[in-house]
């Protein structure tokens, strides 16, 4: 039987998957497999190394529950999500190539923080009322050709003023909702002005961040998802333009076109029409979808 | 602010380590980094498909427990371990490079097996009895050079006749032992011949098996590891000649050095003296360990 030498191991794996039928699968595993070879004979690691790594991995895992993904937050940290963000991006511009009409508003990372059935509120209530410096959100969703997106799902989240979500502090939802454009494609809601934050640093990632010499902040940024039928889903934030850590994410996920200023205004009548007894911000974002393929 | 492309990332998050003081460690992240953003970007990954990566090494993770071992088995399907192993004895071979004596022993994967802490038992006992059909296992330890080596110890474990290790059943170590060759580096025990047998199929790296289109089966062997004072430690096991999936092993251990014969023996007395009064099997292997680094 011919002997397989350090060069030949990824070949002989995927070589073991000839009676594989999802051509999909194997075409990703193959590269996975020869990547990951060529990694570990680049830098010729050891068997403590090795097992080091096996060990970062099944800690990682473990740190997992319903309420933190440790996973999620290596990949981000390490540029990964962005990057896949940043390739479904490029397949939608590379669909869209040969039409007229704007580009369409960039997205960034989804983050561990989504949680699914946020409460269902109407355009103009205020879901930040008590948890920071009052915020009016406002502007309107509509198709790369400027046609209004009407009743558009607009999924908001974020951290509180000291940069913690309401997952990471107990069972109650705060500081999210669920909203919908009206038939002209306009949104309005009240939230906070974001803080800058640290990712969670207690797991076996933020341990790998410390040893890499990096600090563990994002700048602070309101979430946002947006769906509707016949339009292509949108995740992305808007982050606060004065905020601290614009140039070094902890997670990569700053695009330009997403960086909003946030005007603080004096007390008295908003844009809205509400009647406002302290000082408070307005941040104003446009947003365009892309058809879904 | 520059705004990065998909061909950036790798480089944006090797930058984020220019305060890290272990270079080693940075060496091997840059490295990883560069090679994981690679594999996605050959891939052109999908936010679905990286969901269900995230989703596999999370349910990796937490398949994980104090004797089960679901990332060292996706390693070792992978082919992962063996490269590890094979640079390892690469870098032992470039050492002695320029010395005379004998080639050592070929290393193989450790396995999810190795249970530490295995009883003290003298040369010629059986640890098989009652599991599986007699053998005898016997030899020589040496350096490269063949000068013996006195009282080295000698780890064996393997699976039942039925393919199972004692920790795949329950709480009692049954199959292992710790042996010590005598003053002129002999060694001899009785246990089993070891069957082929499935790694362990009913978790998430099963399910990828399957999807790949492959068998999980390894061939039978023995598994061996020798540690001895001025010596590398080695960690092998000796192939059973006559074993299925030698050619296809799911771990890709097998070594052609490795391959043992197994000669059946009529009842009788054996080569260590003991009156055997069914059939039983001989297993001969003489090891040669390097100079510990």
């Amino acid at each position: 039987m011919p002997q397989l030498e350090a060069s030949d191991f990824a070949q002989a794996v995927v070589a073991r998957m000839a009676d594989c039928s999802d051509d999909r699968f194997k075409q990703i595993m193959a590269s996975l497999v020869k990547h990951a070879h060529a990694f570990i004979r680049e830098v010729d690691l050891s068997p403590d190394e090795w097992m080091a790594g096996i060990q970062f991995l099944t800690a990682t895992g473990q740190k997992c529950d319903e309420r933190r993904q440790e996973f999620i937050l290596l990949s981000d940290t390490l540029g990964v999500s962005m990057l896949v963000v940043a390739l479904e991006q490029a397949r939608g511009a590379r669909a869209l190539a040969d039409q007229p009409g704007e580009k369409p508003t960039e997205a960034t990372v989804q983050g561990p923080f989504f949680w699914p059935g946020a409460p269902k509120r109407e355009l103009g209530d205020d879901i930040g009322e008590g948890h920071g410096e009052p915020t009016l959100y406002h502007g309107r969703v509509t198709d790369t050709f400027g046609k209004p997106v009407a009743h558009c799902e607009l999924d908001v989240w974020s951290g509180d003023d000291e940069g913690f979500y309401d997952m990471q502090k107990g069972d109650q939802m705060q500081l999210r909702a669920q909203f919908r454009t009206d038939a002209q494609g306009n949104y309005r809601f009240w939230s906070i002005k974001p803080s800058f934050y640290p990712v969670p640093g207690d797991g076996p990632v933020g341990a790998m961040l410390e040893k890499m010499g990096r600090h563990l902040n994002r700048p602070g940024h309101m979430h946002m998802m947006l769906k509707a039928p016949g339009h292509a889903r949108l995740v992305t934030h808007l982050f606060v333009k004065d905020s601290p850590y614009l140039e070094s994410d902890a997670v990569f996920g700053v695009r330009n076109s997403l960086v909003v200023e946030f005007p603080k205004h004096q007390p008295g009548r908003a844009p809205d029409g509400r009647e406002m007894t302290k000082p408070y911000y307005t941040a104003k974002y446009d947003f365009r979808l892309v058809p879904s393929a």
